[in-house]
């Protein structure tokens, strides 16, 4: 691999010019070694996130973070792979009811998980309020639950892409998160090393969101379904609202409760329809477009996926799920309708209640959250409970408080609802 | 002071705003500290370069620096204080005749200097070809020469602006030196915690210049004005020509020994040009308009000062200067006229034959450099010397010898020379 000064491939992008295949290659490798320092490469981050990047640099960049580490082949699985990802947002707890759903239809998702430092904890640290299951498996033991039950969802190895890992670690203190062509190689390169044949993307728009534009959303979107297509993973995207909390829970173990509702053929309609959703595009982009989700819901045969999963990893289906120590009822104070929910507030809300972490080695509350009692568009009288505030210590409840009293507005007249999905990319 | 997160400080830049006092003060101090990692450092460094700072910011930024270690008080020293800086050339020795010139003009010059990773030695490294000179001095002694000799050239001290001190060294790795307003706040800084009452500086335009276009060195010049204004400090800028090299010499002895020539009466007339004009905006910005530094120059008083600065520092005047061990003369192959001699190239074939340094830790030749036979608009017959190249390992000289050769180039007709002083900002 050819040698460069890492000052002159900062300057490079620095002064608005085009990364060469070479420099994005020696770069992202020398990183990974250590060769360019930290500090380089912040400041490298930084010019790519005010200069942008090509189609064709991201292409190669996101390469050179999979050639970093190994990728898996599951071939030996012997159905259809098909993984999901969402960039995250309040209360999303889709991948728990979908990822059962989609392989209890026939496909097999193979989904490698973080726990990333959002208002709630992410997806493993949701299943971890299951008694008993373990995020962490074996090579052997994830091919294997993946080729016997077809679900599985669990903790990326250090192996995978382990240059993203460094780099996501770096752009989190140093103000670089926020570039698209940074945030579409760091999720296509841990997905594309993970070896999932096909993939579906839900792209969050709105107050919860990390983007808070369409245009942004649209634009990560077809940056990631092209950088799929490029390594051979059938992709698609659907750009889906994110500035009301999805459902009526927003934390750990009610968030898997109202996963249960969900697969128990209930939950709250806007759940149900984005799970649905997710899930027959996912079984389209596995080559099973005839499965039905929705009679997969309704007979059992996702639940039935559910628990065998759990299972496969230790965990006790059946087993009561962590309830908080302290609650907090709140009513509204006049007649009307709910107008709107503010997800970036509620999402505070929860935060501060205990259900994310501040930190990295920071652990999470299972049982802090916020239960809503209503949705928007729902009629309101005076007294009825709006939601509820729920944390281990009583002491963290007023700050949460005052966040989601500013999310909920109460109206005179009912207001139209928004769309769900807002559009489709692939 | 108010404690802020880093990345609230990058992000605020990176999208465009302005910081606040508070903002920057705390960034540089914690900067300083340590708190503030190199890498956050180098992202916020990159940022600024991109989306620039507003002139109260880039103020802010240089109060902050200079607070940052201690302000120096020539209050003792009993004579008007002037310093000058020049942003950096090729075969600019300028500071070596000026320094005593003005000091034998009635001023003391308290220049505080550096060593550069230039094509060839900073001024301290010139000096430093002179037998037993010492560039670090004690405060106290430092005061002691202003006072006695009125010129002085050292070494900064470590308390000087450390901020900058750390700061430029993390630029240098980063891609993030071109940035005018860290390029004015990191001069101006020194200068104002040196304690000089007042400056004058030397801003380069040409190739062989760190600015490039008459524009950029323009919106130097005026930045560092208004920053020596705010500060109480004098200021006034020359903008000069660097597309030549000054004078016939780039080296390290070799522009001592032309150093001596001017300061005898002679010299080259481009080197005496800029010296005299320069004495006489320190010698004006001093209060002293009425001294007539050619005149100090004709008749020995400039000479006698030199020899006194130099034997204050340990110096033998009367020495002889490192000669090179290799020397190869380059003649005209045609009749005509010297049209141009590129000051980058010629840079560059000085630093190739061990005149600069490649990393802060190597030494410099005293004797390696180019010596000029020609200058610009200089009839020259096929034959005559052009240049001689000097090092101290014949090894250094094919590759140099490439570089040179494409910096001089012969016309047949007389070209009309251009101006060396191009603008006055102040």
């Amino acid at each position: 691999m050819p040698e460069f000064a890492a000052v002159d491939v900062i300057r490079a992008k620095r002064d608005g010019g085009v990364l060469s295949d070479a420099q994005i290659d020696w770069v992202v490798d020398a990183y990974t070694r250590g060769v360019v320092a930290d500090e380089q490469m912040s400041a490298l981050a930084m010019a790519i996130l005010l200069r942008g990047m090509t189609g064709p640099e991201i292409a190669r960049w996101t390469a050179a973070m999979i050639a970093s580490g190994e990728r898996l082949d599951l071939g030996s699985v012997r159905r259809p792979t098909v993984d999901k990802h969402s960039t995250g947002g309040v209360g999303d707890k889709i991948t728990l009811p979908l990822t059962p759903l989609v392989a209890a239809c026939g496909a097999a998702v193979p989904q490698l998980s973080g726990r990333g430092l959002g208002h709630t904890g992410g997806t493993l640290d949701k299943l971890e309020s299951v008694p008993g299951w373990r995020a962490a498996l074996s090579n052997r033991e994830f091919l294997d639950q993946l080729a016997d039950v077809g679900a599985v969802i669990c903790a990326a190895g250090d192996e995978l892409a382990p240059a993203d890992r460094k780099l996501y670690a770096l752009r989190d203190v140093t103000g670089t998160v926020e570039a698209i062509p940074l945030i579409a190689s760091s999720i296509m390169s841990k997905k594309i090393a993970e070896g999932t044949g096909a993939l579906v993307l839900d792209v969050k728009v709105g107050s919860g969101a990390f983007m808070k534009s369409v245009e942004d959303a649209r634009e990560l979107a077809r940056t990631m379904v092209e950088l799929g297509g490029a390594h051979g993973v059938r992709t698609i995207a659907l750009l889906t609202d994110m500035s009301t909390p999805l459902g009526l829970t927003v934390g750990n173990a009610v968030e898997v409760a109202e996963s249960v509702d969900v697969l128990a053929g209930g939950g709250p309609a806007d759940v149900v329809e984005l799970t649905l959703a997710l899930a027959r595009e996912m079984l389209a982009a596995a080559g099973l477009p005839d499965a039905d989700p929705a009679a997969a819901l309704a007979d059992g045969r996702a639940m039935d996926s559910w628990r065998a999963m759990l299972r496969a990893q230790g965990g006790d289906p059946d087993a009561k799920l962590a309830t908080a120590a302290e609650t907090e009822l709140v009513r509204a104070d006049r007649d009307g309708y709910v107008e709107r929910i503010d997800a970036y507030r509620i999402g505070v809300a929860a935060w501060r209640l205990g259900a994310g972490r501040a930190r990295k080695e920071d652990p999470v509350s299972a049982a802090a959250g916020v239960v809503l009692h209503r949705r928007p568009g729902d009629p309101v009288r005076a007294g009825d409970v709006l939601y509820e505030l729920r944390a281990d210590d009583a002491a963290r409840i007023p700050a949460a408080a005052a966040d989601a009293a500013a999310a909920v507005v109460v109206a005179a007249a009912p207001a139209t609802p928004a769309p769900l999905i807002l559009e489709r990319i692939g």
